[in-house]
This record gives C-alpha cells, structure tokens and sequence, in this order.
C-alpha cells in the first residue's frame, strides 16, 4: 500500500480570485508583508499498489483523469510507501 | 522575501464529504486501486521578512487568524528564502 500527496495548482498566468481574496483578508488583519498568494488543492489517498512506480502510474492517471484541470492547472505528486 | 507553502488538510476524524465524491469518481473511472481520499488545501505566498524565523512567525500567525479553521482542521508549513 503507497500514498500519494498530490498538489494542484493553477497555473501562473491564471488569475487566483480566490488567492486575491485571502490577501485582502490578511491585510486587513495587518499582515501587510504577505503577498502573492495562490491557492490549490491538497490531496492525500492510498492506492493499493505492488510496486512504487505502479502507484505513480495510477496517481498519474487519476490526476490527469480526474483531478487535475490540465488547461489551467499543475500537478505534483509524491508517492511513499505506508 | 521568503515563500511559505502551508497544507491544511481536515482532522482525521472529520467526515470528508469532498473526498468522498472524487474516490467515488475515482472507483467510476475503474481505478478501485484508490481509496481513503482526503482533500485539502495548499497555499503558496509571499512574505517579506528580514529573517527566516519571522517569516515562519507571520505564516503561523495568518495560519492561526484566517487561514486554518482550528477546530475541524490541521496545517504544517514549510519557508524556503527566494
């Protein structure tokens, strides 16, 4: 059994609104040294694998399948043994 | 400038209504390798700090203020200087 932690971003060039939101909320808290900031999605799940590489195959598959918006966002995974 | 990339995710004993509904989309792909997903957030921002130990405090500090909801969800984050 692997679990994968995957990160989906949005790519640079797309407008973060909801990111754009969160900065106004820190600075209006006072935070005013935090800036540009991006939003994603974290997921975690098993994938019930033999191998290491066969988990990276599925969790590949599931994102770009699934999970990840190939037009407008990014994903990185990792894989670990549990 | 320091870049904190912060993950919160739901408490383990938290129901994970979203999770639920992408491994359910998961298993309707075929792919019933996968299963215990879990969904969360990953943020990504700027912080202007002279040092690595403030820019740690002032994500903390957003962290706790607005970000994480203390109750029904956990965050780790890690700075790296840019």
């Amino acid at each position: 059994m692997y679990q994968s932690t995957i990160t989906i971003t949005l790519r640079p060039s797309i407008l973060d609104v909801q990111g754009k939101a969160v900065e106004l909320g820190i600075h209006t808290l006072g935070m005013n040294e935090v800036e540009n900031v991006r939003i994603g999605k974290s997921i975690q799940m098993n994938v019930n694998a033999s191998t290491e590489d066969e988990a990276k195959r599925i969790t590949e598959e599931a994102c770009k399948k699934l999970l990840a918006n190939s037009v407008m966002e990014d994903f990185t995974f990792t894989v670990k043994k549990v």
